[in-house]
């Protein structure tokens, strides 16, 4: 099949080996992908990833044990967690021990004619969500994960970060009725966000910005988890969207002094995400820059990794 | 009155100004009062101190609003808020914007003859808990607050650091049926907390501890936020016992990998304390290593800055 592949390099190979679906698993026909930081990560030789990246997709069921799933338009939770042990029994296989993750450890992604996943980690899209929204469930699923940290309703939110993930997270919590106040420094960026209602502030005016009980750290930067402690109120919840690779310089005092919480939030709940589209509570599409055809992926690579670009999308088939 | 002042290097004053009280607050004639690390670190400039540090007390009430108090023995919460916020009416003074801290922040300390603190800061002291545990209140109380993150009572629970507050957070919650793991660089320190019942390892054997929910940070080193998030199970916390000041230079990616919850944690519930100490529950007394008269308290200094030194006491009066 036709896939975009990794060593780390990227480059366009036209036979690559077909995904071998083992049992309990669904083969899905990739429509369209979305491209994520973490793939561009991957190709800079991230975890010594070889093989299709891609974990943003949406995709049919061509094949899966249970017949019903067959021809069904679905997206899915990038965690195949082994499904026996206790955590996969408990709470599903984000923090399963022996989980692959598709596109990102021992599983090829998205960026492919086909993909397999377990069967119990699809979720059917609805007619009324189109494929351009849908593509953006698994981000979109981390995204609304920042409420479970989130408990009072009224209360606001600070998100620190104008990329793609931060703004995601903006229009998550705004289409769940919270007070967001978007920190970031680009000023397109920022009016994308406040178009949808979010309060708008530009890095540099940041100090004058009230402390909150609630402050998502969506910039990977080290700069950006300090100014995210001094943001939030004593006792409140910082919660690190974004992994900070290796060693990370930062005056840690504030969370013992202010007695915060710093909450590492990684992936959410599909079926939550794709019920948000379903409602209308959220519309991702403003956040496309760009979309490519799967033969030039390698493209789509090079353009997501320019600076401030927003959502790349992948058309594979 | 008679003091051990810092500006910063320790000295005694034996003429320095008496407290002058505030309505609202008592005098307490300072009966024995307990070496910090915070004290050392005033000591070496932190927070730009200078008068009488000491917050670790315990002594007799000898003028106060409500004459019921005096007479009274009492051991006193630290944080003196301005009893009217919204801060101080919902939750106390921990937090307030514009509180004092005993010995720390804008108020002098128990090093000396007398002391002030709001009435409301006082705990009355049962006469079954001598003055050399009674002194540890306020370390117990902080010790006492990690269980407030611990939601299972059976979970096991790892401490890293065996210094003082490690050792009494060991006891704090071997003395709420906890089971705890005490990882240390000292035998001799290791075999206090045996002794008592935790399991204890030496720091170069820590690799081979099993990850826990719950892990308590008080080493007050960026190689024990390290370790400690290392020895954290996905979802899990770590409660951090100490300040680090300044810049640290630590790994923060397994608190978004693994979900953890890096937990900020100070002070404490003294009438928990108290009563904790009254049950005999925890007897913090095989922790003082060494005491020493106000007149000499430059010398307590100087011994409890020794490497590996548990608690110096003062006897004030």
């Amino acid at each position: 099949m036709k896939a975009l592949v990794l060593d780390p390099d990227p480059r366009l190979d036209l036979a690559f080996a077909e995904p071998e679906r083992a049992p309990g698993e669904a083969i899905v026909e990739v429509r369209v992908a979305g491209v994520c930081d973490t793939d561009l990560q991957l190709a800079r030789g991230y975890m010594g990833f070889s093989g299709v990246p891609g974990h943003e997709f949406v995709g049919v069921v061509t094949q899966s044990d249970d017949p019903s799933w067959v021809g069904k338009r679905v997206v899915g939770d990038i965690n195949a967690g082994c499904g026996a042990c206790p955590e996969c029994l408990a709470r599903g296989g984000h923090h399963c021990a022996k989980r692959t993750v598709l596109g990102i450890l021992g599983r090829g992604g998205a960026f492919a004619e086909r993909l397999t996943l377990p069967t119990r980690c699809l979720v059917e899209v609805p007619p009324t969500v189109p494929d351009d929204a849908a593509v953006f469930a698994e981000p979109l699923a981390a995204a609304l994960h920042v409420l479970d940290e989130a408990s009072a309703v009224d209360a606001p939110v600070i998100v620190l970060g104008d990329g793609k993930l931060g703004l995601l997270i903006t229009r998550a919590l705004l289409g769940d009725q919270r007070r967001v106040t978007l920190v970031g420094r680009h000023p397109t960026k920022l009016e994308l966000a406040a178009r949808v209602g979010a309060t708008v502030v530009l890095e540099h005016e940041a100090s004058g910005v009230e402390r909150a009980g609630l402050v998502v750290d969506a910039t990977g930067s080290a700069a950006g988890l300090a100014l995210a402690l001094r943001l939030t109120r004593p006792r409140g919840t910082v919660v690190l969207k974004t992994t900070l690779a290796g060693a990370t310089s930062v005056d840690l005092s504030p969370v013992v002094i202010d007695e915060l919480r710093v909450v590492g939030s990684r992936c959410g709940d599909l079926a939550r995400a794709v019920l948000a589209l379903a409602r209308g509570a959220i519309d991702p599409r403003p956040l496309v820059e760009a979309r490519y055809p799967l033969d030039r992926a390698v493209r789509a690579f090079e353009h997501a990794g320019r600076r401030g670009v927003l959502k790349v999308l992948v058309d594979v088939s």
